[in-house]
């Protein structure tokens, strides 16, 4: 069993809607019917050996956390409003650390809009177990009212990534997935622009390939990637755009006539059309595969698999 | 540093309140505003070998995670909306523990009325890493508005606690704070019966010695306890009733006058006057002492440091 498959557990039975849910678990939040409105909750956590290198600055860990919340409020097109932190820590952390780390942890939640309301922490009994924290934010839809969830892409929609891809962890383990910045901004100004020609939308966090699938099952869609057209870092190769992670850009769809009219960069960031969207079938079943080296390739494992001979 | 103490310190750099922060990090949850309204959030976790030993059921453990924080959503009087949970697990556990798991948090959590709308699941790294729980709990205030908070305690007024105490955890580790009922209904019928004057109010998760403490200093004022007045489940001290903790029940303090007319029971839960509050003084500084034995004893650390000798 592997990560995210609790997640999956919960989201398939949730099925049957609890009253007030609007939308459940199995997006990048859920969203909550509250009187005259709803909020938008998730959590989030990281992990020391796991989401960051042990040396990790205390400052780099603590942005972190609080970012890659950030960019679940992004991929909603949400307002940030509030978060909390559970905290495990180790055993033998100094004194001068924890505050340290409270410190940036509020800094930080303060700077993204979503101030630290609360949290709990323990310590672990035995030294040498992981840093952890856990963040959970708090936020409001769009002004509009407009939630875009990743279950909305549609048969000829347009698929587009924000930014650049691949090569976010960096070989010391200190690269840009400790200092990305949330798309909240761009999010905001699709909705803005584009209103309900805006299909659905992704944070980038686990891959291209696993996001833009997951995106392709939950609206149950084939999403055709054209290799060639996935925006690079620098250094970095198209595998590792699909692979690496921890990206947190923001992948959507838009409605075919409304893609003619995208930008070249919104809220000052680059925009890309890779692919399309097409209906599933048995030819092009839901999923998203992506055409490289003269070939298709399911994305959603990206182990390679061939997956069906099929045009864009 | 001990637990508590990272909150302590992002209660103490929030004294300025971030814009929409009704009630800030210290009290049982936070109160955030929105259009309209407000809404309540907590977060608090259980990790084995701290929170539960080893071998206890995956079912008990999914209960006590909801229930502890359906707790603080009593101690503000507020109403359970929805809940998330971070889970991290042992990387041996076996996938038929993660589906029972993860089955068990979805009905207490509906049950409890705060269904599960969310969460993220991590593995770790090693084995022998504790399974933890981090659950975030959503709620709404009271239907009056009125949010109950530990800081409003009053000179004059009297202090009560439900149910009993002690000896939560058991010798084996498999006791009450496994099982205990959270006092939602009892907290809503103590808002409709009385209105604005219940005063201040705490869930006694830490042991009535530090909770009513923490009442006292949060709000400014002496509280004083007659030891033998502490209702005690059978086979239990006054010493373990004010420091074992888990008790999950609510302490709280009612005008004077308010008191008189205090029923036994309510929402089937005894409910015992246990002391009063008096405005602090150079002779009755802020804090919680209670009478035992002929002497006087501060209640916040209970480590039996003999407080001034002052009256009740």
């Amino acid at each position: 069993m592997r990560e995210g498959d609790l997640h999956a557990l919960i989201a398939a039975a949730n099925a049957r809607l609890p009253k007030g849910v609007m939308i459940p678990p199995g997006d990048d939040m859920a969203q909550v019917a509250i009187a005259g409105g709803s909020v938008l909750i998730a959590c989030d956590q990281v992990i020391e050996g796991r989401h960051f290198v042990p040396n990790t600055p205390i400052e780099l860990i603590a942005r972190k956390a609080i970012a890659r919340n950030v960019s679940d409020v992004a991929a909603m097109a949400g307002r940030p409003l509030a978060c909390l932190c559970a905290a495990t820590l180790p055993s033998d952390l100094p004194e001068s650390a924890v505050r340290a780390l409270t410190a940036a942890l509020q800094r930080h939640a303060e700077d993204f809009g979503c101030p630290l309301v609360g949290g709990d922490t323990s310590w672990h009994g035995e030294p040498g177990h992981p840093l952890q924290l856990s963040i959970t934010i708090l936020a409001l839809p769009h002004a509009s009212g407009r939630v875009v969830r990743r279950d909305q892409a549609k048969d000829g929609d347009a698929v587009m990534v924000s930014g650049a891809l691949g090569g976010s962890f960096g070989a010391d383990g200190l690269g840009r997935h400790l200092r990305f910045e949330p798309r909240v901004r761009l999010a905001r100004e699709l909705v803005d622009r584009f209103g309900d020609e805006l299909g659905a939308m992704i944070d980038v966090s686990d891959g291209l390939g696993r996001d833009l699938d997951r995106m392709a099952c939950a609206s149950g869609v084939a999403i055709h990637i054209e290799g060639d057209r996935i925006p690079l870092h620098e250094g970095c190769s198209i595998d590792q755009a699909l692979r690496d992670g921890e990206d947190h850009e923001l992948a959507f769809t838009l409605r075919a006539d409304a893609a003619k009219g995208l930008p070249a960069t919104m809220a000052g960031v680059p925009l890309s059309v890779i692919g399309g969207v097409r209906a599933a079938s048995d030819v092009h079943p839901a999923g998203a595969r992506v055409f490289l080296a003269g070939a298709w390739h399911a994305m959603g494992s990206m182990g390679w698999e061939h997956g069906p001979s099929v045009g864009a």
